[in-house]
């Protein structure tokens, strides 16, 4: 009924009007031991794919879709293997149950806000359903998770449409991925500051494995921040409950990790756990009010929905072998949280709502005072 | 655009046309040594309302609705303590993780088939934002369960709109609850035969807590039939695996149960695990491809949203006096089975898919033979 | 101090000394539709081999020790996968975190009574600290179950000595496994008759994937008895709450399924639940004071504790070949149990209780009544 | 047999002969933005006491007990709420499932090495069942932790012995507690340091509930150690993965949180789970051969084992409440980490193993390098 102008800002664009931001790497933020990949980016895992649509339009809606694509083929009749772990419960991720019972991920992943999560598994089945192969197909397991943007984005109006996340997923490329208020991140909030999408990878040396994990994170919660190590959140002064139990710590934080490691389901919810970790070093702290969550899965082989024979036959990387993938999760994760808050800019929002962007000027001279800086 | 026939059965309508099927125990099957509450449904917990909506439409459409309201206030703002077991994971339930992590329902539950589980998740968000009191809402959890009916029902065609959600919660009132091809049982099939939405209940004696289990399933799995013990299944000759490794014994049960016992939710998730065993009582298996969930809440108290005071005051049963509701469950579970099975009819559906009804008279011939007929 | 007279009853002297006892599956009681193995015991899978010292002395001791060793190797080398679920967790199970954290099983499973879970699994780490190879072997994870067989037994004395466990270890040996009062079921009682240890196998058709799965239970636990799916305990007029909060119900049951079939620890997990299921069918209600628990393991292939390779080649069944594997496990399980209670005898132990045996002639007497004897 | 000199360190020993160890605190390291308690140890959750033993015997035995009493009563009969994260569960800690659903402790907490677990379980045993009011006792459920201290320890050696765990118990004490190489952190390592026992707490001021959260570690485990958000780990040039797939990250961390906020199972696992990330916070990862355990207890109800009342009638803190102590539990175990390898001293043990303790006075000049000195 109501007119609607969308803004559909597509990936390059936002790489192009986001010029200004700079990476925390870019500015000499060295988080962890380990190399990153090509594009410090989830999609250094080969043939993963992130495509976002963004929302912003008029005074109250802040909102979008970020999508990942774990390879370009049809991912429901070529599943690969995936684990969920849970962080903090308090959140609507859709699909978890099938994921922990079959190890399996039969759709792309999509992030988006809170409410429009049963949109956005609606498209998931669209998308599937219509997918050539998939004429047969009457059960589909759609994977999407959400933080909420309620306070800059007017989410009671569920401003995302179907045809939002088709987009998303049919945008989806490789490369640099557009970070900040871009996509499910458009309208989050992370430690006081505009969070968004963040993203990182490590790639492990050949003595490890060689192996890449690339982390993908919608930032929207709160706890005390810091910056590789930097108390930035005390030093700004602006972190949960510095003056009484207010609800600031609240939030949610979706972290999607992928590798080309072959793990099966049981290794990739331990990996997902690190991710957890990962957030934990950023000052995180999981409030009541927060849906963390972790999503893992591994590109390194395909398990196929029908199959001639009743095995399937599997190469798996050893116990005694993952810990090296942990550590590049916890420190991808990481990076992937700093940089949202780094590459997210001020907005404004429904109902005059502003919520600033870190002070990078600052941080960075913190992070001179303390050691951590160029 | 489609034209659109909708029939939408009440659910006093339903009990009048199936007036020819009668309940097992009408016919002389007793389940289990526990007394049922006055109308051996779950509405037997004071406050429990179930609505239905019936989608019975040309050849091909054969689903529907089936809705759980807790209690008769505005459940968000009165929360419900609550858990979810998962019996076999290989469902799409909407709303374990907060359930799980909060201990608390704060929508009505509703059931439908497996690809309508956005839509009514969607619409159960328009019903909690439409709440009086809910002005200010914007994060909602709702609780969504399914079965496949794809069999009888064209399940890609996604015929279930929100109107029919908000229509069954609508409707939802106490007292008799409809069984077999109604609501979210319309199209499901359970050993072979029709299957659909059952309901039970029993009554504790004083001695036990006095309490009452309520227990309504949506019946679409497979296994080797046993009615109250007797053999049906085999003697039949229809059960899973009979002759070689088919999907027969796939599909999925929804099971709800609820009491008026104050039980956190840790001993709820106990309670529900029971309603699992109930199951496996009738002869389910929980194969790969079943979607088996229990959820269960108690209406002895409720959690509100917000409060004056940091605490919540309860008078919680003790670990040690739960066991009989534990059997309650198992009773009450195995009977609404049994009973969904006797009730549902002989039906047609899409692609000319026809799944006949239980053999009633065979079956009381059967339950003769075995000692547990009248 | 305390002289001490050691019983020791070996497995053969068991079979013969209980050779007045008939298993029910030779007095007609035909439970499932499955075919059983050669011995209708867990031993039926290639390789499993059962040992059981039972210690039966004056008055008050009246336990046991039963061992199940997964293959003749050396098991911390050549680890097998493995998966324990947790049907209700009033238990000692010692070794669960890591079983379910790395997905094998490093050292033989014993079983024993409540209060000896630490000897056991101290025994455990001498056996497996004294294997050749072992020599630099600095952590071990012993799986030991329990039930409480406190009523007959003088629990607090605590007379299962390291020794015993050595013993049984040392004895076990493929075939026939003894039951009823033997082992870690000596002094258990279940649904208010005798208990003990029992076995029962099944075997797939080649259709099916051929193979086998073996279990033993430790009972102990209360409820409604049913005999395949006759009221027996309704009957016979004993069953829990039939008056009263009684505690009756309380108890344990440790399950152990074998298999051949190729499974992960994430399809072993899901097998353990369904002989959780087998149970269930028995009347069992997993009570609050109940700790019921089921390992499961693979005999098909082995974890080596240490690689030349970084990786594990598998192969695998593929998720929609188990369901008839889960099928077996039901059935498996409600036959064990019953074979526990029909080789019981009954037994007088400490403080003058003295537990009957389950009254066959009458059951068998119900079981014609009940259309299901011979 | 063989003639074995025992040497005791009592606790107030221990304090005096490390006097030369001063803690991170006193040396002007402030770890998070919350107050400690009076101690800042574990002890300042009013009831809770701590006692060790320390067996430090030729040149093979570096290992020992510490053992916490939840209160001073008979904790079986006063069972406390509690709750298990099992963060890695490469680990032999007993009794997690009954802690896990029933939700409540029954013994005090034991502290040991790896293969000494069983020693402990049954030492609590003797323990729970000597106490007067146990004398019908006939089910312990003892939960006992551990690390592999088999590096600087003759672990195989078991010299643990149920008299050592007898003496924690009953010297346990209020106060201050000792850090280091003490009790069960003597022979641990932590980061390629001496590791051992450590302590912190945290005090919410009144505004957030006035609650204290005390956590003590034994700490054992590797990754990248970070003191305070300083990279010492990677400055001193000792971190896991450094040169290759070592396996110095293995190891454990043990982690005891208690509070005196009135929180039940369900929330303790969730305080339990933020300790976790307290842990996170040091550089830990979690590698595959850790056994990472939280165990989480309250102080402020006890759930009686025998009751005249079906009830437990409770004053439980609100969802809403608890992120305030999340924050406290993150923070007092980052610094109950920190303080463990500040506190503890260079080591040789068996095999001619030495762990040198961490260079403090290079630790101190890397904090004033990175801003976070005095």
């Amino acid at each position: 009924m109501k007119k609607f102008l969308l803004i559909v800002l597509s990936t390059s664009f936002m790489l192009s009007t986001s010029s200004a931001q700079q990476r925390p790497r870019t500015l000499g933020i060295k988080i962890g031991v380990l190399p990153t990949g090509t594009h410090n980016a989830i999609t250094d895992v080969a043939g993963v794919k992130v495509g976002q649509v963004t929302l912003h339009e008029g005074a109250d809606i802040r909102t979008g879709v970020t999508a990942l694509l774990p390879h370009d083929g049809n991912v429901f009749q070529q599943k690969v293997p995936a684990a969920i772990y849970v962080g903090n419960g308090f959140g609507k991720l859709a699909g978890s149950t099938q994921v922990e019972e079959l190890g399996t991920l039969e759709t792309p992943l999509v992030l988006t806000n809170t409410l429009s999560v049963p949109t956005a598994a609606d498209a998931l089945i669209d998308w599937t359903l219509a997918q050539p192969g998939n004429e047969n197909v009457r059960s589909v397991n759609p994977v999407v998770g959400e933080t909420n943007d309620g306070y800059l984005n007017d989410i009671r109006g569920r401003h995302v449409r179907k045809e939002h996340v088709l987009q998303a997923l049919q945008q989806a490329k490789t490369g640099p991925v557009a970070e900040g208020n871009v996509g499910a991140g458009t309208g989050t909030v992370c430690f006081g500051w505009k969070g968004g999408i963040g993203t990182a990878s490590r790639q492990l040396p050949q003595a490890l494995g060689g192996y890449t994990v690339g982390v993908l994170v919608q930032t929207n919660f709160g706890g005390v921040l810091e910056v590789n190590g930097v108390p930035v959140g005390e030093a700004l002064g602006k972190y949960s409950f510095k003056e009484s139990l207010d609800k600031s710590s609240d939030g949610s934080c979706m972290i999607v990790v992928s590798t080309d490691a072959p793990l099966d389901a049981r290794n990739l919810k331990r990996l997902a756990k690190r991710a957890f970790m990962g957030l934990a070093r950023t000052g995180g702290i999981a409030s009541n009010g927060s849906g963390d969550y972790v999503i893992a899965f591994s590109t390194a082989y395909r398990i196929p929905h029908n199959s001639q024979v009743p095995f399937d036959e599997l190469k798996l990387l050893r116990n005694d072998n993952v810990s090296p993938l942990f550590l590049a999760a916890i420190e991808a994760t990481e990076e992937a949280v700093v940089n949202s808050l780094f590459m997210a800019t001020t907005l404004e929002g429904t109902q005059g709502h502003k919520v600033e962007e870190l002070p990078k000027q600052k941080v960075l001279e913190l992070m001179k005072k303390y050691g951590r800086g160029k």
